[in-house]
C-alpha cells in the first residue's frame, strides 16, 4: 500500500471534534443574532461563472481565484470558479431574484469562500465569511447603516468575550471631499492608502509618505491633522467643522457620520462606538459609512469585522440601482484569533449530555427507551455498546459525556436507574 | 454595459428567501436530531488532494469530479479537487486525527459536495449530504448498525411528513453467501446489479437478466425465490432458513439481519422497518447491514436515505482497521422531492416575527429599545425605515413579518404601544 499524505491541503482548516464544537458555537451565535435582527438567510452556489465573479475584481483576486473544471473536460473550458466573497454572488442574486424579493432586502449569507492566497499563520485559503447586507431598490435610508453596525455589535456582545470590542466609524464622503478640497483627486487612491496604514506606522512615516506622494506643506499639514481626528461624536464633528472645508461632499459626509453616531448613541451603543478618520476600508466600492471593529486590548489582531455603504451593488450586471450597506465577520480568522488569545469566557465542555451503558445485549431495548425519553427532553444522549469491561465502558463514557446511566438486569426490570455525574 | 447571464450555473440550486427558509428548517432538524443522538459534528475541507479523493473511486466518479487550480498556476498542476461525498474525507480525517478521537467515534458531517453529473430534473451538481457514521478501531459491535438506522428514522419522524417512511434492511453477507453457495462468485457484481434493479422492472425481465448472465435453471429458480423475500423479521428469517443454504457467510448474514431487526423491534421501531432482499446498495464497500429508506406511497421517488456497514473505512490510507457503519440523507434532492409532492405537514410561514415602524426619525431610538427587548425574548425583529407613507410601510411590514408595532410621538413619550397581528 502506498503511504498517502492524509493531512488537509495547506491553507485549509480542519478541527478535531472539540475545536469544531467551539467553532460551531460561534457560528450558531452569529446566525441566531443575524436572524433575530430580521436578516433573511440565503445561500448562493460555491461554484459560479468566472465571468460573474471577476466582473469587478482585478489584481490579487484574479490571481487568487480557484478555477474549476470537470476531469471529463479540458482545463481550457474552466469558465467556472469558486466564489471568493459573498458580495459578488449577492449582486448576481439580487438581479436574478429581484421579483421575488421585498426591498429593502435584509439578507445574510454564511459560508465558505476560497482564495488561493499564500498560506501563512492565521490566514486560510478556505474560510467562512458571515455577512449581513441591506439592499435597497433605488434608494436606502441612512438608518440601515446603523441597523448593520448594531447587528454586528450585538453579535460580538453575544460571544461573551473577556475583552472589549469597539466599532470605529468613518464616512468615505469625508475622505473624498477632503482630497477634492485640496485638489488631490488624481492621487486619491494613494492618499487613502497612506491614511489606511497610518495607525500601523510611526507618525513620521506617515508624514514622509505624504511628502513622497508630492503633497505640499499646506496639504501635508491638513492631512496630518485629519488623520489624528478620532473620539466621540461631538469631538470629532467639531474638529472636522473647524477644518473649515466647504466642499459639499465633505460636508455631507460629516453630516452622515454625525447622524449615524447620534442614532447609535441614542439607541444605547454610545460606549461601543467612536469616530476615527483612519478607517478607510480598502475596497473601492464603498461610498458612505465605513466601519471596522477592533479589540483595543489586542491591537496586533487588527480588524475583526468590517463593512460599509455602497451606492450601487450590482452596477456590473444591471442598469437598475441597488444601493446597499453591509458588513462581514471573517469567522475562520476570528475563531483562530479568539482561541490564540483565549478570549472566550464560557468555553463549552463536552457536547454529549448522557452516555447510557447497557451491561449486556439484553438491556439494549431498555437503553433505547431511556435514550428516547432523554432526547425528547432535548438531552444529547448516546448508547455505549463496546465489547469491554464495565470499567472501560465507564472510562469511555467519562471521555465523551457529562453523565452516565448504567443499565443492568435490575434496572431493566424495575424501570428505575441512577445517573452518575462525571464533573 | 455587457449584459451578463445572472442565473446560477446549471445544476446548482439557488432559492428565494422563503424556499431557503424551508430548506434550512429541514437542515436544522437533521443537525438537531443527529446531535441529540450523540453524533459529534466535524467539517472536512471542500478542497482536498485529488489523489486522496480518487484513491478508491473509479468510473463515473473520476469523470464527474471537479478539479481546481488557481489562475496563477497552470491547469496541469490541478492536483486538488472538490469532494464528491463525505466518506472519503472521513477516512482521511480518521487516519489524520486518530489520536484526538475516542472510538467508537460517532460522527456527523453536513455540507455541500460536488459532482459534475449531467444536469437533469431533481439531480444537482452541488448538493448537501447529511451523514452519520460510527467508526470503530479494530472492531465495532453490531448494535451500532441499529444506532445509525434509528438516528435516521428519528430524523425522518422529526420532519413531520404527511406520508409514511419505511426502512428496508438487508445484509450483504446474505448476498455474498448466496452467490458463493451457487458457485457464482465470478458473476457476483452482475447478479447484485440484477437484484438491485429487480423492483424497477417486471418479474420476467429479472428472470431474463439472470438467463442472459448465464445462470442455469436451478440457479435462476433460487435467485427468483430469493429476490421475492421481504416482510417482517420472522417471515424473512424463516424463508431464508428454508432455502437450506449451509454457507457460513450466508448463515452469519441471516443471523446479523435477525439481530438488527430484533433490536429495532424491541426498541419500538417495529412498524418502521422491514427486511427486503432486493436492497443491495450499489457501492462495493458495504460488507454487512445495508439499508434504504423509502416513501411507500411515492414509489417513483426511490430511496430517500441509505447506508450500511463497511469492514474497513480507511483501507487505502492505513493498514490499521477501522470498521464502520453509516448512512446519509441527500438533503438537496430530498428537499426537492418533498416540495414537489408537497409532503411536509407544517410549512413555516414568514420568518420575521415583528416589524417595528418608527413614524419619523425621532422615534428611532425608542424603536431600537423596543427591538432590543423583543430580541432578548428571542423574537426575530426588524425596524422598518423607508421613505414612504405609513400605508406603504404597513404593506412592507405585512409582506415580511407576522406582527407590526407603529411608534409615533405618543408611543415614544408614554413608552406604551400596540402590536398589530397580520394573520
Amino acid at each position: 500500500m502506498k503511504k498517502m499524505n492524509t493531512s488537509p491541503v495547506s491553507g485549509m482548516q480542519e478541527f478535531a471534534p472539540e475545536a469544531q464544537a467551539k467553532f460551531d458555537t460561534l457560528k450558531n451565535k452569529i446566525a441566531e443574532t443575524y436572524s433575530r435582527h430580521g436578516y433573511l438567510h440565503i445561500e448562493t452556489p460555491v461554484i459560479d461563472r468566472a465571468e460573474i465573479l471577476l466582473a469587478k475584481a482585478g489584481g490579487d483576486t484574479e490571481k487568487q481565484i480557484y478555477r474549476v473544471f470537470k476531469t471529463a473536460e479540458t482545463a481550457d473550458s474552466a469558465d467556472q470558479a469558486l466564489r471568493f466573497d459573498h458580495t459578488v454572488p449577492l449582486a448576481r442574486y439580487v438581479v436574478e431574484h429581484e421579483s421575488e424579493l421585498t426591498f429593502p432586502f435584509k439578507v445574510t449569507q454564511m459560508g465558505r469562500n476560497f482564495r488561493g492566497e499564500r498560506a501563512q499563520k492565521g490566514r486560510f485559503r478556505e474560510f467562512y465569511q458571515c455577512d449581513v447586507d441591506v439592499v435597497g431598490r433605488g434608494s436606502l435610508p441612512l438608518y440601515y447603516d446603523v441597523d448593520v453596525i448594531v447587528t454586528l455589535l450585538d453579535t460580538f456582545m453575544g460571544f461573551e468575550l473577556n475583552t472589549p470590542v469597539i466599532a470605529r466609524i468613518n464616512n468615505r464622503k469625508i475622505l473624498s471631499g477632503l482630497v477634492q478640497e485640496y485638489g488631490l483627486e488624481a492621487q486619491a487612491e494613494e492618499i487613502f492608502s497612506i491614511i489606511d496604514h497610518a495607525e500601523k506606522v510611526p507618525v513620521e512615516k506617515t508624514k514622509e509618505a505624504f511628502e513622497e506622494a508630492g503633497l505640499n506643506n499646506r496639504q501635508i499639514e491638513a492631512m496630518m491633522e485629519f488623520v489624528e481626528i478620532r473620539g466621540s461624536r461631538t469631538e470629532v464633528v467639531d474638529r472636522l467643522k473647524e477644518m473649515g472645508i466647504a466642499n459639499d461632499t465633505f460636508v455631507l459626509g460629516v453630516d452622515e457620520l454625525d447622524m449615524v453616531l447620534k442614532m447609535m448613541e441614542e439607541g444605547g451603543y454610545e460606549k461601543l462606538v467612536r469616530a476615527d478618520m483612519k478607517i478607510v476600508r480598502g475596497l473601492d466600492y464603498y461610498t458612505g459609512t465605513v466601519f471596522e471593529f477592533n479589540l483595543p486590548e489586542y491591537p496586533q489582531v487588527g480588524s475583526v469585522c468590517g463593512g460599509g455603504r455602497y451606492d450601487n451593488l450590482a452596477g456590473f450586471f444591471t442598469e437598475q440601482k441597488f444601493p446597499g450597506v453591509g458588513g462581514s465577520i471573517g469567522l475562520t480568522r476570528l475563531n483562530y484569533v479568539l482561541n490564540e488569545h483565549n478570549l472566550i469566557k464560557n468555553q463549552i465542555g463536552k457536547s454529549i449530555d448522557t452516555a447510557i451503558i447497557p451491561i449486556t445485549d439484553n438491556e439494549i431495548p431498555f437503553a433505547m427507551k431511556v435514550a428516547k425519553d432523554l432526547r425528547e427532553k432535548g438531552e444529547k444522549t448516546t448508547i455505549v455498546m463496546i465489547d469491554k469491561k464495565l470499567g472501560d465502558k465507564m472510562r469511555y463514557a467519562a471521555t465523551i459525556a457529562k453523565k452516565a446511566i448504567v443499565l443492568g438486569e435490575n434496572e431493566a426490570q424495575s424501570g428505575r436507574f441512577e445517573t452518575k455525574l462525571f464533573e
